[in-house]
């Protein structure tokens, strides 16, 4: 039975329902002040960071993920100048965000530096040397404590952190009173944009509809959007908030992505933009029918 | 360890990759004279239909495969009346036929008797009844063979049949030669839609893109589409092809749906329609070239 | 991929290590007043009874653990006439007391009714036929309540239960009270035969060597033996005890199995005794070293 | 889901079967000239050889198999000075054999010298320094062309290779002409030892009874017997051989083993010499049965 793979990495998507890869290494495996990190390389998906058991960005589809996470809400924005990332710790979103050739200055924020380290060391595929880039200021912090003390307003602001697991790093930063935070971080025209958890037919209801509402209650604006990830066997979630968010059509997209990003995308564009914003039915209904705001008190976990 | 599933249904995506559901009844398990089946229970997605090891159609998520295989083309033409469905066994893409009102009668094709006889006791929350409709002709006998001799046209075609795979029932009926005869059976204005295979990141070039291709060289208009498939763990593609296909707004979408359709959709409207039809930037590149073509002497199978 | 089976029946030995199994049927599941019941059929071993996530009983290998339980202590005995089974609900241990030809009254309690009417009903080759017996006397009921104010003695008392789970019906019959009790239930030469949990060189310690010292504070003489359970993927323990168990030679053995039991045996004869009795030099140590005494204030449950 | 394991190892035991442990670490994993290797840790085997997807040993139950290979034949011998080893890569063999104090020189062949110099770095645990020994000799070549041009004889030869694999290095290792050439290579007294395939109840017909009949074949004396190997989720066999096999006591084993050995053995003395050569019943009816003989023209190979 040589044949059969005979070692497999799971990740269980819901306790009845698991995605099995074969495994050919485990390049790193330990336990960092704040989370569980591993770092692997499977057949289907290459190297692969994963926290707390949940796959973040394998070599196979980060483009898909970070593309869809930075490129929309940065083509919007008329002018992006600065930046501030939290979480990200990989250095995709990082990568995505610099080859935004307005970009002058990008603040990102990690809790972890243990994480950001290994990543540096492990994953150069995935920042492809974007933590080397001068506009970059790179703060080992807890994201909701330093912008609650922060003097400066940045043109977009990108939250890409974990999802809110009780007892992990990430969960007070899904809450209404860190949105309304964050707002008043945002200089006129500026646009927020959240990873908000699995958003696919069986699932949504878990996180992603609870984050539009709450984002609804704080924004004037806001934009749910969702995309096919493999290696994570889901539909991910994601919404872009802001006072304004202009319209826009396909071609003028195509037209921003040419004149503003440097080298080629792989899945970005004008028509892929219809697709991500396009929401199937049953989601836009659930979106509209969602009344579960998340604060302090009311918080949200995902099991 | 009482608590963790002891019983689980695993399905390969690739052999290196696989896909496990809790599972809690096997309804059915036989080989027919052409296909393996088994009809199951799992806790995610409810009743399945399984043939030679692959989903067919699942409960949770029958309603987003079939609203897509049926309704995008159907809404496309003018005003189907006779339709004919190859495959289909299980008989959602049957129910989904029948909800248009504008249709006066169905011929469907399945070559294994067996199947849809054990789909009408085990499915019944798949096909709902539609095997008693009076305006189906339910015939049991290859469809190659068959549109071959017959002498009667039809508004729309569906081609519903398991993949191309090798010793299996259906590889021929993916062949130009079966196109271009499968041409002929359409009047005028007529419509084809064929399920084309797996259409994720990972593996779109296995057969869609061939599938396009191969349907490019038969008819003058083509659009390929696609919807994620939870309880496939894959991308799903879908081809529609015509003489002249009708450019149609979102708006006109909706409004025909409306009129023409009874019942509620659970996915399908305009909005979805942008969805599915939008492809990612990579897919459209690798649509555009494709050269290969499907024909009797060159054949393609999925593995 | 249709080659590789897709459904599987996993136990976990311990958290960190299972046992899967082709499963072919699952013939029946459901929870009853006591436990989680499922008889199914798996390739490698057949028709199987699971309780509460634990394989009792397969087609397989029932024939070497009910030979070991149940022939070993009926050999030591003179001549035993009455039996006292408490629990073996799928009738394979009284099958193989009935064998023996001295036997004239066999008393077989088990707590919970719908387990044995399901194993009568749907484990024909287990029971073959003894529940019909007119030796027997079968009673639904606690063995600890009933033993308590039984006044009958017996030649032999065969404890055959679940393991001690938390919150399982079972764990107070593994304490020193109940077994000073049973001990009362003997008659002069009675012998009592205990299945004693997992004695592989990995568990030994979890609960079998604490049965063995638990008995040893009780009966004068106890004999500890094992035999490896392929369906269980554990080598299995059990003891025997009584006042005065006497030594027996491997050819008596032989000719009393001849003698006293109707029908062939597959397993035990002397040479085999020889075989279970002699424990390797770990496990003889870890029971010499072992002095925890199962009371009911100290329980002890197995995860 | 973090709390579940999510990276494991499978080895299939039969297609319908496999064992699966929680995977730590892959250590190592390559192919050499001659076969696939793979050194892991688990969680509950530890440090872990496995060859063509088969584990050869273990850190937790190394000491079982490999005193029970080593100690029961040089037990037997009067006193054994030179000893041949072939295979036995990993050094556990050769660490048993060098405990003896009577051994003047080993003799130790391994086909594959890229897995004996993994074996040194990666398997300290195993080896213990057995490899520094100056009464070793080791040398990398083919067992059955180096004994064929052998001028030395030897008190005791063991054949510690893998299964015999189709396409693997050791079939031919297997046939009654190598048992016949490794008989005039023993000096008078001699004893072969070979490891033996699985000797459990649910496969002791794939290649145990075989090699057992065909050593009968060859020797005048022969003596299966039987160890439970919880990391091979196996029982697994061996044949001792030899012209006249003397009987000894378990009383004369404990003396010797006493007298020989250096450092304590955990598993093997007089009592589990009793236990491991007394096979059970249906084992015994099985080997008296066979008529198999493996021969370069009736090869044998296990799936």
């Amino acid at each position: 039975m040589a044949e059969t793979p005979t070692r497999w990495y799971y990740e269980y998507i819901t306790p009845d329902l698991f995605l099995s890869s074969h495994l050919s290494k485990i390049v790193f495996s330990g336990q960092t002040k704040y989370q569980q990190i591993e770092i692997i390389d499977t057949v289907p998906f290459g190297r692969t960071l994963v926290l707390d058991g949940r796959t973040q960005s394998s070599e196979a589809d980060d483009f898909i993920y970070h593309e869809t996470l930075v490129h929309p809400g940065m083509i919007l924005h008329k002018n992006p100048k600065s930046v501030f990332i939290a979480g990200g710790g990989e250095g995709s979103t990082l990568r995505e965000v610099l080859a935004h050739t307005s970009v002058e200055n990008v603040t990102m924020l990690d809790l972890d530096q243990e994480v950001v380290d290994l990543c540096k060391k492990y994953l150069p595929n995935h920042h492809r040397g974007s933590f080397g880039d001068s506009r970059l200021t790179l703060i080992f912090e807890d994201a909701y404590k330093y912008l609650f003390q922060d003097k400066n307003r940045y043109d977009v602001i990108i939250i890409d952190i974990p999802d809110p697991l009780e007892g992990g790093p990430a969960y007070l930063l899904y809450t209404q009173e860190f949105y309304a935070m964050v707002k008043n971080r945002l200089k006129p025209g500026g646009i927020l944009m959240v990873q908000s958890g699995s958003a696919g037919p069986l699932d949504y209801s878990e996180i992603f509809t609870a984050i539009n509402k709450t984002l609804q209650s704080v924004f004037r604006s806001t934009m749910p959007y969702h995309v096919y990830m493999p290696s994570f066997g889901l539909v991910w979630g994601f919404v872009i908030a802001g006072e304004t968010l202009p319209a826009i059509t396909m071609g003028e997209i195509d037209s921003r992505v040419q004149d503003r990003i440097s080298g080629n995308l792989q899945f970005y564009d004008g028509t892929t933009h219809s697709n991500i914003f396009s929401l199937p039915k049953y989601l836009r209904e659930a979106i509209a029918k969602e009344d579960r705001i998340i604060t302090k008190d009311n918080l949200l976990f995902v099991v």
